[in-house]
This record gives C-alpha cells, structure tokens and sequence, in this order.
C-alpha cells in the first residue's frame, strides 16, 4: 500500500532573525525555509501573509505551518507560534446514494479518530438515482437536493468535531468518493443528463474545490477532493475501490464488481484495466420481490435448507423476528432451494417437493421461508414464482455482464486471482452461494474477497496520500470502458444463463459435481 | 519587447458531439479541445462546469471560452454561445502615493482604450509614506486606508467601464505596480515594520490574489496581479520601469533612476543587475523649500537666466501667473544662477551680483525669480540661502549614490550607454541642468532618456505578455541590492559632492568647460 505522505502537513520552523544584511521581508523569510524543506516553492494566500508581522515577531521566529498539498502545489494555510500547536484533521467521505459515512482522520498519525453514519436525507425524493434526477430537474429541485446534502455535511461535521472537542476550522482537507449522480448533486452539477441524451456527465475529473464555495464549513482555506468518473455508471466509488484493493498495481489479474442494481466491474492488473457498467435489475437488492427489504434489524440475511429434512434455518439482522429477506438471504435462498430440489435449473418451483412451505397465494405459487407465527408482523416472509423469474433475470444479467467483459480481453474465469465484491450489499453476500446460482462464476472459493467500504477505504488513502489524486488520473487514463448496451452478444449470452446455474453446466463445474453427488 | 502574448485568451470551439462512442462529460469534452490548442491541461473550476450543461447542447457545442493565464496555468472562466462573443479586458494600474492612474486595455488587441488618473485619496493622511505607515498603525487605520483605496479602485472601474459602455465583469485581469507601502495599504498587509525594526515588508512577492479577496469588484474569475518589490524602499514600482526599459535583456549597460524623495537606482545588462534605494531627502521635489509646490498650475517649471543681462525666463505649468517652483524648475533655476555667478561653487548666494534679486528676508539672503507683482498671490517666488544649502545636499546624496552603485561594480558612468530617468518629476527634468548641478553624471546630454509612466508601461506589459511575471521573478533573483546605509563610504563621498558641481571638477568635465569659456 502507499505510504503515509498526507494532503496537511505540520512544519516547525526556526527562521532567521532579520537583520541588515538579512532584509527579506516575512513571506520570502518564510517562502524560502519552506522551499529548502518542501524542494519546492509554496503558496502563501494573502490572508496568511497578513498574520505573519503579528505572529513571527513575536514568536521569535520560532513557529508552526500547516500546509495543503493541492493540485501539484503545497499551500501554506496557517502561521502559528509554537505555543499554540497545530494539528489538522482530514474527513474521508463515503457519500452513498442510500448511507454518507463520515471517517474523520488524523492527518498527522493517519489514524481514524471519529466515524459517523447518515442516512442520506434525499432518500426522501426517490430511493434511487433515477428518481432523484428527475427531481433534480423539477422546478428548484437541484439546489434542494444540493442543500439537503451540504446541511447534512455541516451537521455531521458539527457532530463530529463537538465529540473530539475540536473545531470545524481543524478540518483542512475532505476527500469524498460516490457515484456520478451523487457527487453531481453534492457540487450542484445539472444530473439531467447522466438519464437524458446525451446520456453524459457534466464533469468526469472535478478540480479541487474549495469547500465553502458549495457551503460546507470547514478549515476556509481547505481543499475538497472528490474522486473523478469513468462515465455516468461508472463513478468515484467504484475508482476508490479500485484504490482501495490495490488491483490496478498488481501483477494478478483482478475482478473488482460493485453489486447492485447496476453491476460495475473493473478487470486487469497493473499493465491493463478494462471496465463495463450494466443493469442488472433491483431484484438482487431485495428491492422489487414480494418481501424483500433492506439490511435492516429483522431482515434475513442468511439461509439454509436441510437437503434430507428440508428444515429452514435462517439468521435475522440483530437476531430481531423475521420481517423480510435483504440481499444476501435472498441469493442464500435460492441456492439452497436449487440444492434442496425446491426450484429446478429453469427457475420453477417443484411445488410437491415442500407441501407444507409451498403454498397458493393470489393465484402464485409462493414457498414460505418463515410462518407468520414466526414473523414479527404476523405474516408470512416467503419467495414467490414471479420473485425467483426476476431474480434469475437479475442474477444472469450479472454473470453475462462478466463473462462480457472477460471474453472482450480473451481470457476465462480461472485466470483471475482475486475477485473483490464490494458495493453496499456485496460485503454480505456468501459467494459460494452466489456461485451455485450462477451469478457470480465457478472459480476457487478462496479467491473471492470481500472489499468492506470501498469507497470509504478509497476516500482514507486519498488523505493518507497526496499522490492519491495523480494515481487516480492515470487510472482513468489507462481504463478501458466497454459500454455493455451497444455489444450484440450480450442479449444472447443473458439468455443462456437465464437458468441454474447456467445452460452451459461445464462453466459451473463444482456446482455440477455437488449435484450430482 | 515581449511579443503579443496576453493573460487572456478567446479560443472558439467546435466540439465533437456525444454519441454513444463519445460519452465523455462536457467538461472533458471541453478541456481535452483546450488542451490540443494551449499545449496545456486547462483548470475549469466549478462555476464554469456549472453552464456546461446549459450552453453546450443549445449552441449544437459551437462556443466561445476565455481563458485567464495564472502562475503557470490557464483557467476557463467563462463559456459562451457564439451568439454572444466574449470579450476581455485587463486594467492595468500605476499605484503611486499621489496619483493613481488606470489603463483600461483591450486584451484581444493590446490597445489601451482608456485611461483615468485620480488623486490617491490616501494623500488626506499624509503626503508622504512615512505618515500613512504612522496612520496605518493607529486604531483601524489600516483597514481605512485600504478601503480609501479599494473604494478608488471600484468607483475609476466605474467610471471607465460606463465610458465604454462596458460592465465591471468585463474587467478578467488586473496588474498593478506601485511602491512597496502602497501595495501593502491596497492588499491590507501592515506596513509597520517598513519603517520601524525589523524594517521589512511584509511580502516581497505577492502571490496571484482574487481581486474580490480585497474587495475589487471585477470578473469574478479574475486575477490581480501585484509586482514583487525587493525591499521596502525598492517596490515593484521600479520593477514594472525595469520592464518598461528592457535593460535586463540588452547587452549595453544602462542605468535606471527613480528620482524622488528617495533615489531608487538599477544599473546592469542582460548579465548582471544591482540596485540601490537611499533617501535624497525632499528637497529635489520642492517639498521643503520656501517656496516649493508640486508640479501644478502656476508651478514654474523651467526656468533660465541671461548670464551677461541676469534677466529671468520661466515658464509656468498652464501658463498661469507664477505660484512656486516645482522639482524641474528648481533644478533649472539652481543651474542657472550657478551658470550666471549668482551662486559660487560652494553653494552661497554672490549677493552683490544683483542687488535688485538679492534681498534679505528674515535675516536671510533670497533670490528674487519672481516679483508680487508677477506672481499670482502677491508674494514673490524665490530661492533662500538655506534652500540651496538642502537642495545642495540632496544632488549631492543622489549623486553619491548613483556613484557608490557604480564604484560597487567597477565601472565609470562612461560605461552608461542608456541613463533612465523615472520618477513623478524625473520626467521633467532637464538633463543638462541637473549635470551643471552635479545631480547626475556628466555623460553625453543624448544618453539620458526620460522614462516616461514606467510603473504604467510595465503593468500593461503584465497584461500584454502572460510571462511577464516569470520574467519579473527572475530580474528579483538575479538583482543584487546594496543596503546604502551600511556602506562606510557613503559618508565621505557625499561631503566631497557638496559642490557645484562637485569638489573633483574631473567628474564633471563638460561643466567645466562650459564654466572656464
């Protein structure tokens, strides 16, 4: 990983004393001490020359500076006597469709001293990003969504600083990642159309900006950094995972995919990066099913099916009575169902296989994972036909979106060494269970990684390392992006894998030697 | 001179429009065209994404962008439909302590459209520098002092802009020389410590400012631009004449001299450059003499004397009836009586060689240039005994110093191919007068040169040549400053100048001459 060279640094300086034949005035004095360390000439704003007479007299020229790394340039920002210490902090942004995490950093140790999650106060126009670009467009929509995001920022950071007994003044610098309609919303950039010919960002690499210039309050001489975009499916999140796994200066060959209802994936190493965005429908987030719900308390997040007894067991978020089924339950349902003989490889339910789970509701087949004797709401959680033909829908377009892109740089599954689920729901998934459905493909179980807050682990190293943001450039210099709607295969491919696990069994080979043993 | 290369650009674009094969942002989509035309990666800050969307697709991407050259960057600062052109204009600004003169120039031809000059209003405080440093440290007197100004610069922006019927916004680009006090008091930097220990500037090299940082209402994109000054009585005043006169890119060795209070002086070529500040005391500019005045109607401002007649010739500034004697009509009238014997070589009146001038006033001798009769204020205009003694004394500091710089480097004033002289009433001077005196070298009369408005020439080469400011930066490294004030041998080489010409008669062959026919 990169090293600890953070965007702030604390300098203490001892300058010369003016004299006669040393008549340089306060800012060169300063200027050039700082060159002789920094091997390169800083900036000084105004508004820090104008302190320098009243703080280096009397401090005896002995005195601290706190800099900012910005493009390619260090910023002198504070001035202050030894007597009064500088230390400034960083803020790491997750800024999350759905969640804004907030990791608050140390910038002089690196270390995380403060996080805090919010739920994202737009949520309120639309659960999805779709919604919310309409909204934005609608009459003063835009600067609502803007202001609803940067109160949110300014509350957190009260919060934050209030805790640490510090100041809001003591951040100097935020990194931020989230995806292209998020991050458009938050600088309040025209979102219209990312959804609308011609079907393009306003902005794909942002400058630095300055965090008062949209109304967060922070360090006023501060930098925001937010992470650039591939396109308008392919955001800042996802190249802050690519940060965050390291992939893109490995030897190996990674796949790093963010799962949800659009599947981002990232394929390559440290010579090549290729790239695809796709739909894969809301099916696999629990959106659109019968009882699907969000990794809430009461949400089951795991399942299993004795194959003999066809016993269900289940696990609920804080161990709270079954209300729903969130993502990862839902991929474990399947596939224990598939194993248990309760859905066969084209999606059907075998509904004399279970007479007491399967059962009739609104003219549907539907299989019962928990009685409403169970529930906490006195109905029943369950997975209906129409369900499982959507998630199969969703799950396939998954697979297809990945073997599209494997196949366009002519290598196969086996040859990925590591392969990095990430996204809000992606951590949780089981992926031997994602195997067996097909969605993700059949390689060693041990190669599959979970990449926990991605985008927050991003945003961190982007603090850690001022480098980060040239790193990230060249990034998106070097990617590939394959745009997955206008390749002829794909429709045929998603058809093929409309099935469990797949038409092609010899794709799935462990999944075809456990059901046959 | 420096070729047409401005601080603001107009590039016409004709984009390539998105497709599905082109899904770049609007923003890449505009900053890679710029980037193939500059050579260079643009910055495009945030308020400029922000109509990306609303101006690109509606002129069918078919617009105009104004760029702003910064330290080493070009800034898109504002996008148009080719509807409405855009069109820049920089104001450059000559900050002196009793004038302040604007220079409105067009920025697509280099012209100067307009210009306006306007009466420092600083001046209520104290003519001079020294009182404004004493006001500035009292109570809020800094913050007055710079607001006064500030206020000048936005009601002359006014002013110039309804002339031309123009708005404010279109002013992108600001460059502004004066001394290194005046620059301190616009931009709110203390002055205290340029005349009291550790007697320094604040800033030598002013960073890039904001205009709108102080307060100057102009694009709000723009930049202000401030020449550096080398120390506090060696302002950026006399680096915008240095520019103005080339001579630290000619091969001959020329002198430069800002005649005032002070004597700021540069000698050197394209390989070497040294300067020198030192007080010449105000005698020069009329300030302390019985009848001095500035250079207004009424001021005599040539003056001559028929040596066998003795009858005085003057001319007056506008031809009004005479008030006083202004710097160049002092140093006239001193070189006259000299020429005429009514003042010996030591500098005391021949009272007996004309007894109708001659007159004593209050126990003192004076010399009659003008009778009440003659003057407009029913007083006469004259020249004392003890004016002589302080105009003795300050030719006699000017020359010392134009001489300690010249014996620093080893060479005679023969060397000189080009003599600048500067100043508010350098221009005035009569150069032939002021060698009878023993105020400047006795060279060939054709080698001086009067540099007329240099801060103002050169602060239009700022706005004409984006480089100028590098090039500035680079005259600041290589000049080498001589601190007068420590040297032992000023002292001594003064007395020896309280003559006229001089004690050394050698020094100032052609006087002699004159003097011996």
């Amino acid at each position: 990983m990169n090293r600890f060279d953070p965007v702030a640094r604390v300098i203490d300086l001892d300058l010369p004393i003016p004299s006669l034949s040393d008549n340089r005035s306060h800012e060169a004095r300063l200027r050039t001490a700082l060159e002789n360390i920094l091997g390169q000439r800083p900036l000084i704003p105004l508004n820090t020359c104008k302190v320098l007479p009243y703080i280096l007299p009397s401090s005896g020229y002995r005195v601290q500076t706190l800099l900012l790394y910005g493009r390619s340039e260090w910023k002198v920002v504070q001035v202050s006597a030894e007597s009064r210490p500088l230390h400034p902090y960083g803020l790491a942004v997750d800024l999350g469709s759905t969640t804004v995490a907030f990791y608050l950093m140390d910038l002089c140790s690196g270390e995380i001293v403060s996080t805090l999650s919010k739920t994202n106060p737009q949520g309120v126009h639309g659960e999805d990003i779709l919604e919310r670009i309409i909204f934005a467009g609608q009459g003063n929509g835009l600067n609502r969504l803007q202001s609803e995001v940067v109160d949110l920022f300014n509350s957190s950071v009260q919060e934050i600083v209030t805790g640490q007994g510090m100041s809001a003044e003591d951040i100097c610098f935020i990194a931020l990642a989230g995806n292209t309609t998020m991050c458009h919303l938050l600088l309040g950039l025209d979102p219209a159309h990312i959804c609308r010919e011609p079907y393009i960002p306003v902005v794909n690499r942002f400058d630095l900006i300055r965090p008062g210039e949209i109304g967060v309050n922070v360090h006023p001489q501060a930098w925001l950094y937010c992470f650039p975009n591939v396109g308008s499916y392919f955001g800042g999140d996802l190249l802050a995972g690519i940060m965050a796994s390291d992939m893109h200066r490995k030897d190996e060959i990674s796949m790093l995919v963010d799962v949800g209802t659009n599947a981002e994936v990232v394929l390559g190493n440290r010579d090549w990066l290729v790239a695809c965005a796709g739909a894969a429908g809301p099916a696999l987030e629990g959106g659109i099913l019968s009882c699907g719900m969000s990794a809430q308390p009461g949400a089951i997040d795991r399942v299993d099916i004795d194959p003999d007894t066809l016993a269900v067991i289940f696990h609920t978020k804080n161990g709270k009575a079954p209300k729903g089924l969130c993502g990862s339950g839902i991929i474990d349902l399947l596939a224990a169902m598939f194993v248990a003989g309760l859905v066969d490889s084209t999606g059907r339910l075998v509904v004399d296989r279970d007479n007491a789970r399967m059962q009739q509701l609104n003219g549907e087949w539907i299989y019962v994972v928990a009685d409403p004797h169970e529930t906490g709401h006195e109905k029943p959680v369950y997975i209906s036909q129409s369900d499982i033909k959507n998630l199969i829908r969703s799950k396939g377009a998954m697979y297809t979106i990945l073997n599209v892109l494997i196949q366009s740089v002519g290598i196969d599954f086996k040859d990925i060494e590591t392969f990095y689920v990430a996204g809000a729901f992606g951590n949780y998934i089981d992926p031997r269970k994602a195997v067996i459905i097909g969605m993700l493909p059949d390689i060693p179980i041990e190669r599959f990684k979970s990449l926990e807050n991605a985008a927050g682990t991003g945003a961190m190293q982007a603090l850690r390392n001022r480098k980060t943001g040239k790193e990230v450039e060249e990034i998106c210099d070097r990617i590939t992006y394959l745009e997955m709607n206008v390749r002829g295969d794909f429709m045929n491919q998603l058809t093929a894998s409309l099935f469990l696990p797949h038409t092609d069994l010899s794709r799935f080979p462990s999944v075809y030697e456990m059901m046959k043993g």
